[in-house]
């Protein structure tokens, strides 16, 4: 077994670096916050006798070498970069399980075949850089490094010149680094585990995303002497979208969800009506025809609600993956060495997008999940119990063993 | 009548400073570019022999002297500041229409009983610092200067912070001014004139109005990971407040308005639902039973939409006024003036909140318009004819000089 008290240490110790406002972190992908995570991570997998590669995208391969020269590494990664109000574990859980397995088999004198590498992918969150996901989706040949470098943040910042500010460009290309499996290790971000009453998620199948961004154009006009019978109103027009993406969602129960997490009015004046709205849409789906099908009708009943108002509306995709079924010999992996441990499992979709669902583009790959008080994450008062998170890294490290064979 | 190429050259010297990016203006209010403005018009004031007072809200005072010294002076005034992407005419209008008709009493040697102040109303759009009229709330005793000094802009600057920052606090007392008579020029903002085919609106009354501002409490949560079942969404419940606000504006024709300009999503992350959504609610009525009713009707019928999707629903007032009834004598005499010069006028109620409605508290008071194309205002595209400017102007000569007596 792991040490479940290092790792929880480590995790507290790195929830210190960009602290939330209320008990969780803002350490916002290339910020100076998460330069500082990096550096505390950098100098514990030094600790621990890992040596380090970082490619173009800045993600960080901590590397513990195996007995076999030839063998390919087994990969375990997650991410340290956290939502604007983020909680403590999202991300970090499964990078620091990465240092805890290997810190446990540096104690118990373990040598594998396989390297393993420890992973800390940039930008997973997305929140700041929209796609999600993104430097495991260059290293898996989705995204062109020159797309990646060109995201732009809220201010206009694009990624490649903040990867450059903090100082992370690495000299590696992306992508390559063969992996002879990939495991990830997460909070389940959603309520299943805790209500059924499982300490351990065997994840079968990822969930499909698509992430729209509308811009609805109306007519900017004074809130009080522009008579409602003259209003272009985008406001409007974008509180009906809101009303029907609902429709849409509910229409497809069980197996999708949608919603909508970014606004942005302008010119955001209380005594002007809004020229230009635009907002995002997170629609996903386990199932790809239902995904795909529920795009097409959000998209057009947006138009045609839109087009009533006199407003313009125009639709751009600017995230996407398709569902994802993990490695069947990784998950019976996974499965089997919770039953061996003990624990009680459940086989489970992920609801959210992980950095595994794009390494299983270019490797056999899997994830490990745990249960989170009510089911709530994005939000810094995400919670875990101690017990949980040493569970998961329990499962980690044996089916990790297993795939790096020693 | 007045010059009407000089008055049209001095608003397209104004236009110059805090130039928008749409052919209008952004020259907010207590930023450097409206410290510029004032600048140019305090300039331009000197050149006309009028004597600065400026009160401790910042408002500037300019006199010319009556003949009679213990007359009370006839103000005319209007605001120089504009929305993030205001119009060049909106107030400006107004101001430098004041300045004209004092530059035409120079140039034709007219000298009055009374003494003419022409008047530079700090923030009136409110769109930096809510409410709005907030020199001449002060003014009109409705806000005490504590109250008007501690409202903050978007960033949480706030207005006595930003007036001392600009050097514009002034010694005088705010109110400190009787007044014989106040009146002010206005571009229409709507799209009556234009339609109707008069040149001048003579403004009888002005509508009233309630800005409300919502707060809704939701759960912050994972946009993917969350089942539909479990969102306690804050979205969702302003896109069906906002579409309840219009039904109570559409249930109150004619004669209501209400809308929303401003919004604000937290964390405003995509993958995150709303923990939290702050936005503002626009209503007015020239009839104050009916006004009162749609506010209340409006918080009521939010809180059970918010209710019902589990979302907390707080409302705070944060502008208010009654609708106002103009003085009968001045309102004719602007009436007379426009029929003496021959030009076609409609009595008229003021969409709109202007310096006008709170100095009708403290003194006799109405306001003279002239349209607008398409009834647009609040937009940069905001326009007006040269002609339509003259008209006004010359209609405020008028009835200024009459109730300034020569
Ligand atoms: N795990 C996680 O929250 N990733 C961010 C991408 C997503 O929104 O699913
Ligand atoms: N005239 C004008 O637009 N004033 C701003 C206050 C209001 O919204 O009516």
């Amino acid at each position: 077994r792991i040490n479940g008290d290092r790792l929880w240490d480590s995790i507290m110790e790195m929830a210190r670096i960009g602290p939330g406002i209320a008990g969780g972190n803002n350490r916002q992908t290339l910020t100076d916050a998460d330069k500082e995570g990096r550096a505390l991570f950098q100098r514990w997998c030094d600790d621990a006798g890992l040596s380090m590669g970082v490619d173009k995208m800045g993600t960080m391969f901590m590397t513990r070498p195996g007995t076999d020269l030839d063998a390919l590494p087994v990969y375990v990664g997650s991410h340290l970069d956290t939502q604007p109000t983020g909680g403590k574990y999202d991300g970090v859980l499964g990078v620091l399980s990465g240092l805890e397995i290997v810190r446990s088999m540096n104690d118990l004198g373990i040598k594998t075949r396989h390297p393993i590498v420890v992973t800390n992918w940039t930008n997973e969150e997305g929140a700041r850089f929209a796609p999600a996901m993104l430097a495991s989706g260059v290293f898996a040949g989705v995204h062109t490094l020159d797309y990646a470098y060109a995201r732009k943040d809220f201010d206009g910042k694009t990624f490649g010149e903040e990867l450059e500010r903090i100082g992370w460009v690495g000299d590696e290309e992306v992508g390559a680094r063969p992996m002879h499996a990939y495991f990830e290790y997460h909070i389940e971000q959603g309520p299943i585990l805790e209500a059924e009453n499982k300490q351990i998620g065997v994840v079968t199948h990822g969930q499909g995303l698509w992430w729209l961004e509308f811009t609805l154009t109306g007519k900017e006009a004074h809130t009080g002497s522009t008579p409602m019978a003259m209003r272009v109103n985008a406001g409007l027009a974008m509180a009906r979208v809101f009303e029907m993406v609902q429709t849409v969602a509910m229409d497809n129960q069980p197996g999708a969800v949608a919603g909508v997490g970014q606004v942005k009015f302008s010119p955001n004046s209380r005594n002007v009506l809004p020229g230009t709205v635009v907002f995002t849409v997170d629609l996903r789906s386990p199932d790809r025809a239902k995904l795909d099908a529920m795009r097409v009708r959000i998209e057009a009943e947006a138009k045609t609600i839109a087009g009533a108002l006199g407003v313009d509306c125009a639709v751009e995709a600017v995230g996407h993956f398709d569902p994802v079924t993990f490695d069947p010999t990784l998950v019976e992996r996974v499965r089997k060495a919770a039953e061996d441990l003990g624990y009680t499992h459940m086989d489970i979709v992920s609801g959210a997008g992980h950095d595994a669902c794009w390494a299983a583009k270019v490797a056999p790959a899997t994830m490990v999940m745990c249960p989170c008080v009510d089911g709530l994450s994005h939000n810094e008062a995400e919670e875990i119990s101690r017990e949980w998170a040493a569970a998961g890294a329990d499962v980690l490290f044996h089916a990790v063993i297993e795939t790096a064979e020693i």
